[in-house]
């Protein structure tokens, strides 16, 4: 995706030994690129959220991991720099299949060859997860193109949190269907949920479909319901952060609410991944492990002051304690299809083994 | 309820020339008190939100048409007054109905009665209102005994947006069973749904919940259907602006997610109200008008900094549009009941007809 006119993906290599990845915790009043060189500035940057959104956290974790290698190759670094990274966000599943994958690409190779092995796998990744979401965001238009041939005019879509091409390594996993429809003409208009507490769609998705110039409005988590009520939505699509073999949802706080909405109004509702999300080791989003972040991401907002400095501020009442979950399960009766990089298949384990049945 | 060790109520008399109220706008922060000496004073108050509350704003509408009568006591500045008054917020519909009140006190009687039987009735809906609430309070926690006395410990209540005494002239609606049911000495904890986009749970209901000491947790309004999946909520209250005759319920933007969820999860979701609120002339909520209120709201953050001044911070992509609905309406088929004034029915027209035959 452009920014200023200069095509960006989220995370790239410089040379052999760092990689850049874009400040998304200066989004959207600045656009600052970092230059990463070790696992550990890696592991700082995913856990405070300078870079986020479950594809790309995947691919920082591996560049990371390959840093590591570089630096000591020996099967000890790799174990333990492996479970550093994967300790850094404990919902999302790519993470810990992204690092795998370097895992097992040097384990059984010598050790002089395993940090060209492991950066090569960490391009890999990289270059797969762009792949991939170009494949869903082919999917997705073909819904989105349905849509607007029935209704035969602007189609609504509403969004949670960001899954655009900020959260991979480029398109996006729910936006990509809405590029690719924006690019091919149908009149769109996304509906941007705010998403509390830490606000992604309010600074990064709305950053991103400006950019692009997608029509876009920004809205109060609460206000999707009423929007429905109203018949102003005509399909919902979000990410995911980890889907469980029975098509549960685990994805941004606030997703289940929509989903029920979505379903209580008869609007379609998508959740758009890439296959590297769904973990078939867990049968249901009961199993999910949901993180607990800190309060201070609800209590304080950061935001620009009228004199253009970024400040921080404490909006609630003073000594009052917070709770600030990251994720919350949707079920898969509420979600009316998955948009996988192999096809859209419904939210159920017969759905998803029609278009995986290898794994 | 107290400040300080002081009792105060959201609004009171000074002298029959002026009237007094908290500056809500300046909290958590400052507690401050206003006093006001016209209808414009009143109406400014109430449409930018220092004021707000369904029942308060009735009332303070109510000082303010007095103040207007004493001016000039003409059935034409009754009217004009009234209609000024009444567009300030569309949805609330006490507002409506207070401002009738005092013009009906004062048809029909010579002008230079007009001035003191206006104020009379001023401070009567306020009284009223502050017994109204009390009776609400007994009435609601008849319930939340019940509950504490089946599941044997702690009762999780979810609340959202403000309907505690800052909302009221004394008590509150939803919050009064809780203050009742902390005061007796049941073991509480209250969610507090931070209620984007004005954050009236953050800053109205933990200051209120804080200051008499009650045990409660800010939440995103993301957060609550996690928790009702998790087990952690065992009712939710909250109060309405308007209550149309087939039970449909018009209240904060963001009410009608935490009632689907609440319905999901088997949750009992009460609705706490004095029955002028109840607009017996709609049949149902879909022709209750919303308020949309500024994008600003949504766009712009207000609160404290580190050095301890109050700033306002955008917070949101620059550029991007804004939409703020203030209210949604819930359908009566998600709420478990009504806790009224004179007692607890379904949310019905024959259970609203049980409790208030005559109107």
């Amino acid at each position: 995706m452009k920014i200023h006119g200069k095509h960006y993906r989220s995370v790239w290599p410089i040379g052999e030994s760092a990689f850049g990845i874009i400040d998304q915790s200066k989004l959207p009043f600045e656009f600052v690129t970092l230059e990463l060189k070790s696992a550990q500035d890696a592991a700082r940057v995913i856990k405070v959220m300078i870079t986020r959104g479950a594809p790309l956290i995947g691919a920082v974790a591996a560049y990371g991991l390959a840093l590591a290698i570089r630096h000591d190759p020996s099967d000890e670094n790799l174990t333990a720099t492996h479970d550093m990274l994967a300790e850094t966000r404990p919902t999302a599943i790519n993470l810990r299949w992204a690092l795998n994958r370097v895992c097992e690409s040097v384990r059984n190779h010598p050790r002089a060859d395993r940090a060209a092995l492991a950066w090569k796998e960490a391009q890999a990744i990289a270059d797969e997860d762009a792949a991939m979401c170009e494949a869903i965001g082919r999917n997705g238009l073909a819904i989105i193109r349905d849509l607007h041939r029935k209704n035969g005019g602007k189609v609504n879509i509403l969004t949670h949190c960001n899954a655009g091409w900020l959260a991979t390594v480029d398109w996006g996993t729910a936006l990509a269907p809405i590029y690719m429809a924006h690019d091919e003409g149908i009149p769109l208009h996304v509906w941007v949920d705010e998403t509390r507490p830490r606000n992604q769609g309010a600074s990064l998705t709305a950053f991103e479909l400006g950019a692009h110039g997608v029509n876009h409005t920004i809205i109060a988590d609460n206000a999707g319901g009423h929007y429905m009520q109203d018949g102003k939505v005509d399909m919902c699509i979000v990410g995911t952060d980890r889907v469980t073999t029975n098509g549960d949802v685990a994805n941004k706080i606030g997703t289940y609410l929509k989903a029920l909405a979505a379903k209580d109004n008869n609007v379609p509702f998508y959740v758009a991944l890439p296959s590297s999300t769904i973990d078939w080791t867990l049968k249901s989003g009961r199993d999910i492990p949901i993180e607990e972040r800190s309060s201070d991401e609800l209590l304080k907002m950061t935001g620009r002051t009228p004199s253009g400095t970024i400040l921080t501020v404490e909006i609630a009442a003073p000594g009052s304690p917070g709770a600030n979950p990251g994720f919350d399960v949707t079920p898969a009766r509420l979600i009316t299809g998955f948009i996988t990089e192999r096809g859209t298949c419904e939210a159920t384990e017969q759905g998803l083994r029609s278009l995986f049945p290898a794994a």
